[in-house]
């Protein structure tokens, strides 16, 4: 039973432009099925985390798209904010303070399966600096943006344990090891 | 004959921390004849071409170190400052301008050999809006700093030719496509 965080990210380390566009993800080819897919990966997951603008990033993509809510799990949305959009059919329950809590609630919730944070890279960190990160999980898309949203602001050591080929992606998975002093 | 930016990075996409520290960087275990190895890599070098930051950076670590000048083939140093250090034993030749005529002297020099953009990300950058830089070959540490010296600050699409290990770190070659529009 581990905590994840799962996560498409540029070269120069950025999870989406400074307009919050992923336009630079979509174009890459990748198998849903072969290594280090989604597939495999959500079928293993029993709750999901993510910050508000995740979240919100979300909601704004199912609109467009008319596509629905896309998780059958419990998803946590840690945010200060009131009022926030909800989607029908999403079980979507907000949080605020602490991670710990709120990551107990998940495992619990999971049922004996992973939690996935599926970001941003602050909220992964927040996790990581409580102790309560185990992996993380990068696809490497081939392209480099300069500036955007960070994939991992904080510093710390991770240890590579598995690296894979994915269509256009470079896959890797780490063990969160701890800060760096 | 190619023109390569061959780089050790983070894996949040940093080349240097905010002090211009690679104390990331050495504590890392790699194998120097292993995959993507610099021993191989060198042995195809002709000539290479830093920034100012990376040549000072370069000599202060010799300076530390008490170790010789490690390259054997002319360097070239892109700065508009004037009276820089030089070192003994050291072919360094000063530079300003343009990048497409340093690149036609590196070509030159390297006598049918590579052409080594040793770093920064901004130098490497400009080569490649140029037009002059064929491939990108990372070694990304198992490391996240959170803030640094930015591997390559631009929009740029890349193509994944290349992923292996060595030692702690994932090594990946990509020619470079172009600039993102």
């Amino acid at each position: 039973m581990k905590t994840t965080f799962y996560t498409a990210t540029t070269l120069d380390g950025f999870l989406a432009d400074e307009h919050d566009s992923l336009d630079w993800l979509f174009v890459q080819d990748v198998e849903a099925d072969g290594p280090f897919g989604y597939d495999d990966f959500i079928a293993g997951v029993g709750a999901i985390v993510m910050g508000r603008t995740t979240y919100e990033w979300v909601l704004d993509h199912l609109a467009e798209s008319g596509e629905p809510w896309a998780y059958a799990m419990p998803a946590w949305v840690m945010t200060h904010a009131e009022g926030l959009r909800t989607v029908e059919g999403a079980d979507v329950r907000f949080a605020q303070g602490e991670v710990k809590q709120v990551h107990a609630d998940l495992v619990e919730a999971a049922g004996g399966k992973d939690v996935w944070v599926v970001g941003g890279g602050d909220l992964a960190a927040q996790f990581a600096e409580a102790g309560l990160l185990d992996e993380v999980v990068v696809s490497i898309a081939p392209v480099t943006l300069g500036a955007g949203r960070p994939l991992f602001p904080r510093r710390f050591d991770l240890k590579l344990t598995e690296l894979a080929r994915n269509g256009d992606f470079a896959c890797a998975r780490y063990a969160v090891v701890g800060p760096r002093t």
